[in-house]
């Protein structure tokens, strides 16, 4: 334990003063401010029977999850002027269109809806917000941390953004301002500027005291405190633990742990959530270039992090721009828009294929049974490529697989194509032999089985190669490997399949039937 | 706050005495057992240098973000005489083999060593441990957690676990044999049996002190105190936050929050995740059928959770069988055995398409232009396919579409899919067109053009509402959504694609080519 560099003296602690409500980590319980005029009885009544109904179809048959979490009611034994309970609002919230949400939030007892509200994704609460009275946006907007209120700013559209900011009182609208400087996918954009911070000649009763008083404040947590010389330079950082366990005269300085795990401010979310993975950490400070403390960032919005960037990486891997919005609230157009750009540009690709036929077209009019042959040679290309591209795309992801491991994998891939493929060429000269012995394929289907079974390997194989390393490519040029899709790999194997073919089938058929 | 139902008297909360040292929340500073036999000069000299030159190269093109976590030392400066650095040994770790590896632990100073050790994924840990000599195993297993123990178990060959049990202090060995009765997946599989308990009578004052002592001990968390009745039946959860600006004579039963989020211990860990995610929760409690408190769960270990569940999802979708090691480690026997199995699979569902094709092999032999289209159709409906269950998959890991959601959903998918169709359906028929008049497909091709242009639309329709239902499909039938892979569903269209095709091509050739 180093005492012998104490750090210079740090500037005195800032308390944000609470605007609204104190909030604590466990049971937010915000103050008296957000209240919406109550629908009119018949109205509400009206609207928790219709939303109780859609909670109840989507609760039982969840496939039997939801009622091992024992907050649960049992929903079918609600009777009808029971009030609307915030889980079934919860069950039947992705469906509900917004003014359904709208009606169902005023519905609940003010206290749940505000916790729901908070607990909604950002682009769930920019709904909300949008939708109210002018009057009632203030006090609601007003509940939100200062990064969840930027990630909201970030999806409102953008001529309301102003006005939304404006709805903010003023050191909070600072602070969000701040946030909103950074890209929505960097650490910047995700951090939480309410952080404790202590001197660090203060003796450990004294910090403890200090905590116990920002305890009332609005800060992010009071677990974890930051250590900042006057510079506002990280120093060390100290649980909350550590200083209980600490004799109560201890100075800070001699508690804390020097060696912090910090990340600046402009790592981007996906490394940041590997950092937490890699670390076991449960807050990460947020410093700029000059080592300057800005925020923390909290594992469970990195748990949101990672959710986020699998479903995109999904979405991509499936072959379309990732979705910005939950599916079934998605409109139509945009997704018409993301999904038929992929689709038409894979046709235009693919016709690629009806190119390289047209050169075999005198070899199909000679011998139709070739054509019979073609899906399931190409198919299996396009198989072995997915394969390969997502175990790359995933590995990379989770930080196994790096840029400079580009030839151990094709290594390993080139093994395990050529196994898959001889394996795969097995199968179907196998297949073909037994129809062919049938009399499927005429006289000489022992030179047929002989093509096909010759061809799988040679795709099979390109397909690996070119499936594991699309991602590296993709990546080198400053795409997201996650676009090496399965339609884009099979796209690419496509081609080359139906040449590997043909030139197997000229290797084996010359002489008889070409 | 209702204060008139006093809970009965609860069982004096247990403390658990520190077997090895205590461990806090920020920083893990685990005793002086783990020691392991250094390695001779020449040896670590030869060993840091290997793993130093893999991290090098490593780090440099790991896409720029490694540079900004602040922690990474500059590494191309380091003197060959440096000791190796844990940061070293982690930008090597995924490609270093057992015995590197274990030099590397053996190289770092002993506390980074255990720090490194404590944050490893359980698959590595039981690596690392397995490699020990029997005397040092103890050691280090006991530097774990009850439920990183449990883990590490689980991963161990069968034949190991009774004696890596063994290697454990008796009330450990019976917390580590309870978790071992859950299944890995599960809530009870990755709970922590010691949280913080309180009584309901306990003044915050008394129990601020109660659970100053209880920071020594070995708990998951201080932060949040469980209040148990005296049948271990949870009452309610406290933070430490809501004790610390209580007034200090409160009793605990008036500051407690009741309406505890708590999970079942059968609860699959996908939907506690969810349950995380939707409540936006730090730690929530286990609890048996009877409302028995079981243990706690803690978000940091639901970002592991979150990221193997994508990974299985990824690679099922790929269409493989989901990997249980890392891909740079995993046996080549294991990845070609569960990558061939699929992929076999797939071939004998292609070999239909050989099958349908025999029937029309009349129709290619008298009009071989036909072919050329075939890879376009087929992999048309396959693309579209793979985006719709894609998108299907991730809303249903993500929660946001149910079960009794398969209605909305082909509502949504049978519009988008005709707008899909059409859209192809046009480029396809502009292609042709030009092509055609350029002379490329004979005197018919407004025809062809015509016959393949409707495939188009009926094949994408196709494709995209199958891809849609499969999921809800496999979810029925008790199998996993994320197996309805894009090869799967590729394989799935193809034989319609053809038959679509054909029947098009009849309809539109018939008296002219056919």
């Amino acid at each position: 334990m180093a005492t012998d560099d104490p750090p210079a003296q740090p500037e005195e602690p800032v308390v944000i003063e609470a605007t609204t409500a104190p909030r604590g980590d466990a049971t937010p319980r915000p103050g008296t401010t957000a209240e919406l005029a109550p629908l009119d009885p018949d109205e509400a009544r009206a609207a928790a029977l219709e939303i109780r109904e859609i909670a109840e179809q989507r609760a039982d048959d969840d496939d039997g999850d939801a009622s091992a979490v024992t907050l649960q009611l049992p929903t079918s034994a609600v009777p009808a002027d029971e009030p609307l309970s915030v889980d079934e609002l919860r069950d039947a919230w992705d469906v509900l269109d917004i003014a359904e949400r709208l009606d169902g939030v005023r519905l609940l007892p003010r206290e749940d809806a505000e916790d729901f509200f908070i607990a909604l994704p950002a682009v769930d609460q920019v709904a909300v917000v949008l939708a109210l009275r002018p009057g009632d946006q203030r006090s609601w907007l007003r509940l939100l941390e200062p990064d969840d209120v930027a990630d909201v700013v970030q999806e409102a559209p953008e001529d309301q953004r102003g006005r939304l900011l404006g709805l903010l009182d003023g050191p909070t609208r600072k602070e969000v301002e701040a946030l909103l400087a950074y890209e929505e996918d960097e650490a910047g954009g995700l951090m939480n500027p309410r952080y404790a911070r202590l001197r660090a000649q203060m003796t450990a009763d004294e910090a403890i005291s200090y905590l116990r008083r920002q305890a009332r404040s609005r800060l992010e947590t009071i677990y974890y405190a930051y250590v900042l010389d006057h510079d506002q330079k990280l120093l060390g950082v100290v649980s909350f633990r550590d200083l209980f366990r600490a004799p109560p005269t201890r100075v800070v300085s001699e508690i804390m742990e020097r060696e912090v795990v910090s990340a600046n401010e402009e790592l981007d979310q996906e490394a940041l959530s590997r950092l937490f993975a890699e670390h076991d950490l449960t807050v990460v400070p947020i410093v700029d270039a000059q080592g300057v403390m800005k925020g923390i960032v909290t594992v469970d919005d990195i748990v949101d992090v990672v959710r986020e960037e699998a479903t995109e990486d999904a979405q991509k891997f499936g072959g379309m721009e990732a979705l910005e919005v939950p599916y079934l609230q998605s409109r139509r157009r945009e997704m018409i828009r993301k999904r038929g750009a992929w689709l038409t540009v894979l046709l235009v690709g693919e016709m690629l294929t009806a190119t390289a036929l047209g050169f075999f077209e005198k070899d199909i009019a000679k011998a139709a049974v070739l054509t019979l042959f073609i899906p399931l040679i190409i198919s299996s290309g396009g198989n072995s490529g997915s394969q390969a591209s997502t175990l790359v795309i995933r590995a990379m992801a989770l930080g196994e697989v790096r840029a400079a491991d580009w030839w151990r994998v094709m290594r390993r891939e080139l093994a395990t194509g050529l196994a898959l493929g001889v394996l795969l060429g097995v199968v179907g000269l196998v297949r073909i032999l037994i129809w062919g012995v049938a009399g499927a394929y005429g006289d000489h289907y022992f030179l047929i089985a002989g093509a096909v079974s010759f061809s799988l390997i040679g795709v099979v194989m390109f397909g690996t190669l070119a499936g594991s390393m699309l991602p590296f490519v993709l990546r080198r040029i400053g795409a997201d490997p996650a676009s090496a899709s399965a339609p884009f790999v099979a796209t690419l194997v496509d081609v080359t399949g139906l040449v590997i073919y043909f030139a197997m089938a000229h290797i084996f058929l010359h002489g008889t039937l070409l």
